[in-house]
Order: C-alpha cells, then structure tokens, then sequence
C-alpha cells in the first residue's frame, strides 16, 4: 500500500471512521494513481477497492494500485460499507440521499487535506508541468487574434507534451484586461496583454500569469502588483495563517489607494486540481505548511481602462522558492 | 423575462417550491444568459436575481438577463431565501448542510428538464459548434502521433471560433481504439483511428465520434456497429422510451455476437453540458421529446485487438434529424 492512501487510512481511524467513499476523480487519482474517465467509487477501508465502471475497467488494471472491481449499480456500493462512513464534503445531495438512513454518514476533508502537502514525486510533476507552459508562452508570437495567441499557446503546450490546458487560458488585452476571468475574443491583441495559462503533466497542473505592458501608466500599476506580490512571497512560511498572505499582499494594494480595485483573493493550492486547498485569501483559517504549493497571485483591475495581474507558483519550504523560471516583467 | 425562465419559475409554482438556489453554471448560464467563471448564486423567485463575485461582476452586468448583485459570503444568501426553497441535485453536502435546519428544502432537476428540450436559437449553437467540429476534423492530415493529431484538431477548433474543445479530445488508434476513453499517446497513429471530439459555440456544445478503419477484420466490425446505430436512429421519435433505442442498438450488436463487447450506453443528451438529459441508457425511465438533440454512439471494443465507435448527433422532431454532415465511413 503507498504511503499516502496509509496516511489518509491512518487518518480514517483517528477520526474513528471504518469505511470512506471517494468519488471525487482527483481525490481517487491521488490514492490509485488512476484518473477515473466515467464515474468510480474508490472504497477505503483495511482493504481498499476500486469500483470501476465497465469503460474504464482495461485502463484502470493496468495503473490501479488498489484492488479493482467492476460495478454495475451505485446501489452495490452499500454491500462494501461497515460501521461509520467517511464522505467527501463535494459529494453532491442525489447520491446523499440514497446513503443517508441506511449508514452514518459524517463529512470529512481528509483526502484534500492529505493532498495540500505535496510528496517530492508530486513537486517534480507540477514542475515539469510548469516548464511546459513557460516554455510554451515563450514560444509565441505576440501578434493576431486573442484568439489566435491562446489557440497557439495551447497547442504549444500539447506538443510540449501537456495532457490539456489546466483550465480555460485567458488572454484579455487592452481594456478587457480588467476582466480577471476574461475569455479571449478575435480582437487584435494590444496592451497590456493579461495571460493566465497553465499546463497538465501526469495529471498535476500549472497556474501562472503574465501580463504585459507597454505605457507609463500601465507600469505603475504592475509595480504596485509587483511589491505586493513580493511582500507577500518573502512573508511565506510554514507556521504563518494563510489569510496573513492574503492581508500583506492587500495591504500594500490598499496603501497605493487601489484596495478596492483588488477584486479576488492572493492564491490558492495547486495540484491534481487546479484550485485546492490551502487557499490564500481573507477567510481562511488555515495555516501554511512545509511542502505546500500554492499560488501568488494579487491583481489590480481598473474597469475601463485596464488590469494587471501577476501570479507565481510557490513551494513552500523554510521559505518560499519561486517555482517559476520566467520573470515576471516580459517584453517581446 | 425570458422564456425559458418564465417556464422553469412556472414548473416551480406547480412543485409549491417558493425560491430556488440554483448553482450550476450551465444551469445559470441558462437561466441568465451568463455563464459565472467562480462561484455565482442564481437565486429563483418571481423576481429572480444573480449574486456573482465580484470577480465577475464586471463581465456579468454586460450580460446577465436576471437583475445583478454581488455577494461576499454564502450565508448572505438566507435573506434572498422565503418558503419552501428548490435545490439542484448536484448540490454538494457541505453547501447543503449549511442550508438544512433554517429551510424546508426539496431537490428538483427542473431546470435540467428544461434544458433537454431545445429552442430554435439553442439547436442553431449546437449546430455551429458540430459545424466546426467537423471542419475542423476534415482541416487534419493524419499523421504524426496522437497527440499531434489532437493538438491539431483543437488548434483548428479554436481557429475556426470554437471557445475550447468541449471536452478532453480522444484519439486513440491502433489496440488503445479499444479504451472507449483513450487519451492520446505519442505513438505514431495506426487504424483504425478513433476520433471523439467537440467545439463549443455560445456555451454550447457538440460531441462525435468517427473512427478510421483499413482492415478487412476492422471493416466487418465497423458495419456491425453502422448497422445497431442506423437502427437506433430509426427507431428515435417523441413517445418511445429512452431505455428502448438503447435495447434496439444493444440488440443488433448483441446478435452478431458482439454484446459484451458494446461496454457504455447508447448516448446522451448535450448542449450546455457535455452529458446532459436523457440518457440513452438501459435503466433510464424518460421518455423521448421533440426539440431533444442526443448523440447515438454504439461501440465495439475488443481487448488487445481494437475498438469502433460511431457517433452522431440527433436533433429529435417527428423523426431523427442526423444533425452531422460528414459520413460515418470517412477515408484519407
């Protein structure tokens, strides 16, 4: 059995829970090594299986490291389940219901917490897949289309040996830049232009963003993203609240008078997903770990005329060690 | 207020259902004409009202049918909330434990029961999507690996105005053709070459499957396979039972032999989502309607030798309407 599915088992006892069921394909990719394409149902307990559905039955015997079975119906999940049952927080109300009465049932986090500190294995596959996607972006043109430069960089990334885009690449210039979600369109690009990409490698992903800029105005802005993406990275360490991140990256915002023009949180866990725990922001209550990854990411959106936005992925250590290789000021 | 609204607010009433919190972005998007990147809240009443981040705020009043407000925290939602409340099926335990208690909650699929049945614009989306999906195919030259051949196919889809491939894009050739979900690898491709792939056009989505085949063993496979899906598409009218076209596909397999070998169900229902209502499956208990678009997709899948799959999209009206324009057998 590997190491992490004992850690979480081990975590299943203390918590005097007898059997737990993952649906979550993440959470199953994590303690298999097999990333369900339909649904499954991993069951943990002393002898962990994994229900597998007929469709991914030959895929999974061959990268399954636990014990697989065929089901046919969610009703046979019942007959592998004893004494108190452990479920995921994001299992949805339908398959609830049909559980709830029959067992007791309690909610729990351990797998995603388990997840948030990353094994050396897992660090090398979100760097590798970190170099893919700055290779990737390194590789382009800055001319066309939105477009046209996100159906570049994505294909760049495939053939640079991503499995996908690691969620839907942003490319927003001029003032749709001041959308921190903003798709791209078939304007010609123009400045700044704001790139939020990332890469998938063995199933761990990339975040990162870029934004580039070119007048006076825009550079005074990113190097008030720039200090308060800084201070926030040097004040990472294992011991310190992840809402203390979030607080000194808004402060220096909130200081050159745009606080209010920071519209999202400082960063987030990275991993088999792309937004996990811990998470950077306000709310929190969490406190940051050795070998944790996560993002930095602060931003300033000013709606109509442009925004910037600079993220990094961090490993923790005894401090912060910036994975990124590319520099956080880009021209071309 | 829109249509589709007006109906879904009406079915609401039939159920004694006063508000309903509606959370699944297809759902929203629907409902409002937006489609939230983080975590929106639709709030459904006679006088609905969307509470999205302020992440998105800004995207959102430029599209949104349904008056907009921009929430902080989730429990801000109780003051939205009166009467008996409507929750999604896809509802996770966590968000619905903090809800239980202070409301009298009921799960409903309304709205996805309003989305199976299509309007004329939502049919014309799906249509341009599978539009490009096909162009895009018929742009390749096949050869390289799978992963070049798939990262070409995408790079087109984009090109051709496709938001982002509508899921991850299969290409599985040789004996992987027998994994009905094979990602691609970096072999060169062999026959046959299983294709399934779709664009995305105003949110909505198309989904097919060609394989290309070269043997004379592959052949005989493959008109098995042409065969249970012309039958099924025949037998597609308002009135029969989704269960049904599934037996009919079944059955044809299941003669020559084959029914083992045929390991997923008939189809599916798409457009804002990849897999939404009705399932062709054997124990689905809907009843096929008019304005319904669902793609009939039977397969072979023979262990260690290769698998074929076909799949096209029907638009449902007195009889199937095969919304595909290129052949099931296609050669290069």
């Amino acid at each position: 059995m590997n190491t992490k599915l004992k850690q979480v088992i081990e975590s299943m006892h203390k918590e005097n829970i007898d059997s737990m069921i993952v649906l979550k394909p993440e959470n199953i990719r994590y303690l298999t090594g097999f990333r369900p394409s339909s649904s499954s149902i991993l069951i943990l307990k002393d002898n962990p299986v994994l229900l597998a559905s007929k469709i991914d039955r030959e895929d999974a015997s061959g990268r399954s490291l636990v014990n697989l079975e065929v089901y046919k119906e969610f009703k046979d999940v019942k007959n592998y389940l004893e004494g108190k049952i452990g479920i995921e927080n994001s299992m949805n109300v339908e398959t609830y219901k049909k559980l709830t009465g029959d067992f007791e049932l309690e909610t729990t986090d351990i797998v995603e917490i388990s997840r948030a500190v990353k094994s050396k294995w897992e660090v090398e596959n979100i760097e590798k897949a970190l170099q893919i996607a700055e290779k990737s972006l390194l590789e382009l043109e800055f001319s066309g289309t939105e477009v046209e430069l996100a159906a570049q960089l994505e294909y760049n990334m495939r053939i640079n040996d991503s499995e996908r885009a690691s969620f839907e690449t942003i490319v927003a210039s001029g003032s749709r830049s001041s959308l921190p979600h903003g798709s791209p369109t078939k304007n010609e690009v123009e400045y700044p232009i704001l790139i939020d990409w990332g890469a998938v490698y063995n199933n761990y992903s990339s975040d990162t963003t870029r934004t580039i800029i070119e007048t006076e105005k825009q550079e005074e802005i990113f190097n008030i993203v720039l200090e308060a993406q800084q201070t926030a990275i040097k004040s990472i360490k294992p011991g310190v609240k992840s809402s203390e991140i979030d607080n000194i990256a808004r402060e220096v915002i909130t200081e050159y008078g745009y606080g209010d023009a920071f519209i999202h949180s400082t960063g987030h866990g990275v991993g088999l997903e792309i937004h996990e725990k811990p998470s950077l922001s306000k709310n929190d209550e969490g406190i940051l770990e050795k070998d944790m990854v996560v993002t930095v990411e602060p931003g300033i959106y000013l709606e109509g005329e442009f925004g910037i936005r600079i993220e990094d992925m961090i490993l923790i250590k005894n401090r912060a060690t910036v994975l990124n290789k590319t520099k956080a000021k880009l021209s071309f």
